[in-house]
């Protein structure tokens, strides 16, 4: 099966899709919206996107997408997340003046560059990218953070590793399909949702009474902005509990008080 | 008074600062961490940061700092974001092949860069930033996306306007303080807390009920993700309230079921 990807091999996504569909076979896309387009129009089978980092916190494009395209969520997946410092064989660590990594990387190794003040961060469009670029540019005051995976896809020379602040840095990824069709999995005991609601007094603490009061677990809160309504938000909250008669109940009952209500998708906790 | 900005002069936050405090002498800081420490040190007297754009969301690192340094909301402002196309004066459109803005500036202008395949972005630590660098280095194949103020600060010449994707982009700001000795401005109606929750079930349905069973409303919720506890939130919440007895009341009830509640600010509501 194909499975798209956002940026390039080597990233942390290539790795979790390696652990969701060991035998799938990589389409690296340059923007997310392409790697969602890639599901909806049958280019791939199915698509491997990063949706929460434990420090970083969501990737904001990613509900967007979510919400707007016709795809379901059909597993999640935890990858531990340790960032190496990677540049071209040859390179010395004092020869190092400025490093290449996605924005939300160089944030997870600040203590590294208060370490390191004659190193500067530049941010690049993807980890495994700015591995790849060095070697392609055989950069030699340059290196990248990014996964050690990524050196051995380009050759690359691993001069740190455990670059990352903290140890306890895990993202989650989701596997998507597309939304026509799809049945939950055996054993899917996890739902996420988005939902905007009506404009009444207390209409938040109203919606999340409709689960409260069937005893029905919320594990995670987000709002984003409404595109085009500054100020209003849409909710993803994500629950410990399938498909079953308790939660269709309370999703009827949300209804009553919502503008929309989409299940993204039901599947197996990880 | 001195007011500590992150990034550089012309940037959306000196246009803010500008507003909030129109005698303030602007101290520009590279780092978040930078400016929020200008004010806990007292090389600043007040520091204006983005706290929410309503098309990108929440400025997450800014969160964290609210939370963990000793600092108080005393305003907010909600300034209209609008993106111009900059470069050196002679440059024209069709020489540009790459663009350099905040990631946040290039995601908001999506529909410009499909427009436009041949352009490519290229993320960079700073709007205003950006046009410094192209006018300084004179770069020819090459703008940046900034707020028109920023050609003026640098004497760059604006090729477009108008390039982001929602002329509905607004983003909010927070005038700080330092905490200690800060009371409340007359007029003060919305208050922002953030808090952490014990483990028990249904717990941030309790946490919520605290302020709905005293007809509080809240305005907004954000979750982020506490460093070093993966999948445990700290949850950022604002309400259209002063401190008066009833949220008081509220907050001494939600410290029954938090493990920690910080009142972030008291302040007029934009």
């Amino acid at each position: 099966m194909k499975v798209a990807i956002q940026g390039e091999l080597g990233s942390f996504s290539h790795a979790a899709a390696l652990r969701l569909t060991p035998k799938a076979q990589i389409v690296p896309c340059a923007a997310s919206l392409e790697v969602f387009e890639a599901v909806v129009k049958g280019r791939a089978g199915a698509a491997v996107i990063p949706i929460e980092n434990s420090l970083a916190g969501s990737v904001t494009e990613h509900f967007d997408l979510l919400l707007s395209q016709p795809v379901c969520v059909r597993r999640e997946y935890r990858l531990r997340i340790a960032h190496a410092l990677i540049a071209s064989p040859g390179t010395q660590f004092r020869q190092v003046k400025r490093v290449f990594s996605h924005p939300v990387a160089l944030q997870q190794c600040r203590e590294f560059f208060r370490e390191n003040p004659q190193i500067r961060p530049e941010p690049f469009y993807d980890t495994a990218g700015s591995v790849k670029h060095i070697l392609q540019q055989d950069l030699r005051d340059a290196a990248a953070i990014a996964g050690v995976h990524a050196a051995s896809v380009y050759g690359g020379q691993v001069l740190r590793r455990g670059l990352e602040d903290d140890k306890r840095n895990f993202t989650r990824f989701f596997l998507l399909r597309p939304a026509a069709g799809t049945r939950p999995l055996p054993g899917a005991d996890k739902t996420s949702i988005a939902f905007t609601l009506k404009n009444l007094p207390g209409v938040l603490f109203r919606a999340l009474s409709v689960f409260a009061l069937r005893d029905i677990d919320l594990c995670k809160i987000e709002s984003r902005p409404m595109r085009g309504r500054p100020w209003e938000y849409v909710f993803y909250v994500d629950f410990r509990r399938g498909a079953d008669q308790a939660m269709q109940n309370a999703l009827r009952h949300l209804a009553e008080i919502s503008e929309s209500v989409k299940v993204l998708g039901t599947y197996p906790a990880a």
